[in-house]
């Protein structure tokens, strides 16, 4: 691991106290972060270096996963913190980071690595890109990296006027889009789960799939975002990014020594292959809605558009369920099911692999008791794979139980995503980062939806607040004969086998 | 479940005390048992009625796995046991049997459905079932089965001669040979889990399999059995029955629905096409062995040739291992690597399935960290299924670790074999046990091992007690590439994740 210093925009703010901090000192206490190491917090605030490294301190007490329990450790970690004011629009304060950051890298004898962490708001992005070239602070004698948070434009055009912007002063390897979702164990283990495993593997194609869900699922509504969210929605707030993200992620076949660029090569051509839908057929693939009141938790809870802050005649969706296809030779014919909402039944982001049943005609399920073989990712807020068999019990030879698998993948101790992120992105690993292809080619599937929506041409659905979505949601996988699981019945959870069976409660396709 | 009488022959038996008198009594408490039964225990024996009953409860106290805790439901049961002395070779005592049968049945109004279960020594099988048939005890209006324990014959003709024998007395449906390896609930398991389980299905080929290891081992000597035992040998008393019939359930391909019938047909199928060996080179893919002096935990023990009874100069084997291959569409090409043995290092029965490496080329396992996926079937002394996949840890991205998964299959007050396999002989279900198909297939394959033996063709490997047996055993997998899983390693046992890496020592293929 290089040396370096870490810059960071947005250092009084609330995403650097809550992941950022914890992240670094995370890694610190893993033996993760260079040696020789530099911190420069930039924000509008007028801080001395003592209360900067005050706050981050706090922030570890009060978010990180481990606390610090070792002064001297803590210590050490706190003198990487340097704290400078600045104003992101002037170009002067750019030339005095650059005179800061030189004179702790002669003092710690840092080579000129340097990483741009951009923990702002989208609409600073080109601006804080551009002075980081016409300040100097770009040209350094080491590699410089830009990272940067959703979201990436608000659309295909937008994107890619970002896209290019940002080339004017970094080039593609240097910037890291940070997509949380990407930076989760679970994520990260699934990828080597497939990779590293010969029998899941030879699994992971239309042979032995039927179809793919992707979930994710809030019951918060709008809260405090009401003004910005009602500008957003679903698609673009969760959609075109993580959803998106963790169908590549499903979808990929990797080899055994997959690089950041074997993971970008697969992810694009799996967007490559996705079909596009066209604004004339969106509905016929895709549902959009909007929550009515209804009740979460046992709560009565108004509904959208009598949120605060939302206009009443308000259309825009907080829920998108889609059906894709991705047309090459491992998928081509399986169903990826995607659906992402807020106000629904239960807060959980999961992947169900649900796997054919070569013999469905000869054996009904009420007949024999077996449900198809799943498997589950469970992303949030529980991180755990696990596998759905049938058994049966000894001397009952004709009735077939499903059993749960558990593959305790995930310590309790597990880092958290930011911590995984950053710490590639100072290793200079973007495997685990959305490329600008991804970014493109997903917006560029979005934007015939972003475009039927503008025109009114998929009829706003309305489901009940604490629901699973629109009755449209299910009808969208009836029509091919599948069912969303783990809406009625229960995700799995728990280990033991003898109370496993009922966690699957038996439904007939529709 | 039909009513009837269950005639035990041998009711003063170890085996009857050890496990046919608890199975029956499980199968009573489970309901399992039809209302209305009756038993007639047969022995040399002077007992009353009184005396055999509180045999019975004697013994399930010692040796149930539920213990009589409910004094009127113990009493229904202990009133099923009828006593009666019988002389074997005497046919006036088939007679008197016979009327004790016929009047129990006119009391307890039962039908004329019996259920001869010769729990005594292979030299009687043929007497019984002679007077049974002689005496009338085989002519009546109900339905009549035969239970008999291993031995089957010791050779081709012996056996055929015995079963010739059996056959004049009761049609082959009528014949229910147990082997006990089949009752238990793993093995049983094992047979549904694929079954009902397409992705298992799917995985159970040589498309996916790159070998079979089944592996009985004992730390017991002869014991008090040796004047037998060296008449005998691991083959006979392991090899042809126990060890042939996992193969075939591990080799065999369920329909969903699976009559004794079907399960009968495809296990001769398997045998049919299992590669003969040919007496001038079973020595190229069987390894014969005696154990010489070592010691077992700890325990310094003689070698086979000093222990009491045996001839100083005994060739008789107490280990083999062979390689076997199935020349059909699933498996050919797969070898089936099959030992046993006596005094060695730990007491276990398993099953490990290996599954290829399609990528062997591409990455040696030296540097990546990651093993070959297993399957491992644990069927004694504890009874258990596991997968062993890859994982890494986020954030070491080049580094794979091997994680157990257990398909916790089997709680712990699952039926024992015994239970299972007298419930289903009860029930007229032969699905598990060894039908005369297979049994004249298993004896055909050994007959030229046993000719090559007699001959000395095959030299008399020596290993040290305590240790997995001779060199030649290993070699045997090394030739292919391949190593006996878990010998200097541990078996997977536990659950935790955290340790279970450790558990899988990394062995190069040599």
């Amino acid at each position: 691991m290089e040396p370096c210093t870490f810059i960071l925009f947005g250092a009084t703010g609330d995403l650097a106290k809550r992941k950022i901090y914890p992240a670094l000192y995370n890694l610190f206490v893993r033996g993760m972060l260079p040696r020789n190491f530099s911190v420069v917090g930039l924000g509008r605030r007028e801080w001395t270096a003592d209360v900067y490294q005050a706050a981050v301190e706090r922030s570890l007490y009060q978010f990180s996963r481990r606390k610090p329990d070792d002064a001297e450790q803590l210590n050490r970690f706190l003198q990487f913190f340097a704290y400078r004011v600045l104003d992101i629009g002037r170009e002067e304060d750019y030339r005095s980071l650059l005179a800061l950051v030189e004179a702790r890298e002669r003092t710690l004898a840092l080579p000129q690595n340097r990483l741009y962490y951009l923990s702002v708001g989208p609409e600073y992005f080109e601006t804080i890109a551009d002075r980081i070239r016409s300040s100097g602070l770009g040209a350094a004698d080491g590699w410089k990296r830009l990272v940067i948070e959703k979201p990436f434009g608000r659309d295909l055009h937008s994107a890619r006027a970002l896209n290019r912007r940002l080339a004017e002063s970094f080039a593609e390897e240097e910037i890291f889009r940070i997509d949380h979702y990407l930076g989760k164990p679970v994520v990260q283990r699934l990828e080597s789960l497939q990779q590293a495993n010969p029998i899941i593997q030879a699994l992971w194609t239309n042979r032995y799939i039927a179809n793919v869900q992707i979930t994710a699922s809030e019951t918060v509504g709008v809260e405090e975002r009401a003004g910005y969210y009602d500008h957003v929605g679903a698609l673009r707030d969760m959609f075109q990014n993580h959803l998106l993200q963790l169908l590549m992620m499903t979808a990929i076949r990797l080899p055994y020594d997959s690089s950041s660029e074997k993971v970008r090569f697969q992810k694009k051509q799996v967007m490559e292959a996705l079909e596009p839908v066209h604004q004339e057929n969106v509905g016929v693939h895709l549902v959009r809605a909007q929550y009515a009141e209804g009740s979460v938790g046992g709560q009565p809870v108004v509904g959208y558009a009598s949120e605060p802050g939302i206009p009443p005649a308000s259309a825009n969706e907080t829920f998108v369920a889609a059906r894709l296809r991705i047309d090459n030779g491992d998928w081509r014919g399986i169903p990826f099911y995607i659906r992402t909402g807020k106000r629904m039944k239960k807060k959980s982001t999961r992947i169900v692999v649900e796997f054919r049943e070569p013999l469905k005609q000869a054996r009904p399920e009420d007949e024999y008791g077996a449900l198809p073989n799943l498997l589950v990712i469970e992303i949030g807020p529980e991180e755990s794979i696990s596998l759905r068999l049938n058994t049966k019990e000894p001397g009952t030879p004709e009735t077939f139980k499903p059993i749960r698998i558990d593959l305790h993948l995930t310590p309790p101790t597990s880092p958290e995503a930011y911590e995984n992120l950053i710490g590639d992105a100072l290793r200079g690993d973007a495997a685990f980062f959305a490329h600008w292809d991804e970014v493109e080619l997903s917006w560029q599937w979005v934007q015939p939806v972003l475009d039927a929506f503008a025109n009114d041409r998929v009829p706003l659905r309305s489901y009940a607040a604490g629901t699973y979505g629109p009755a449209e949601s299910d009808a969208l996988l009836a029509e091919d004969g599948y069912r969303w699981w783990f809406d009625d019945d229960e995700p799995p959870s728990s280990q033991s086998e003898s109370t496993e069976g009922d966690h699957y409660a038996r439904h007939a396709h529709p």
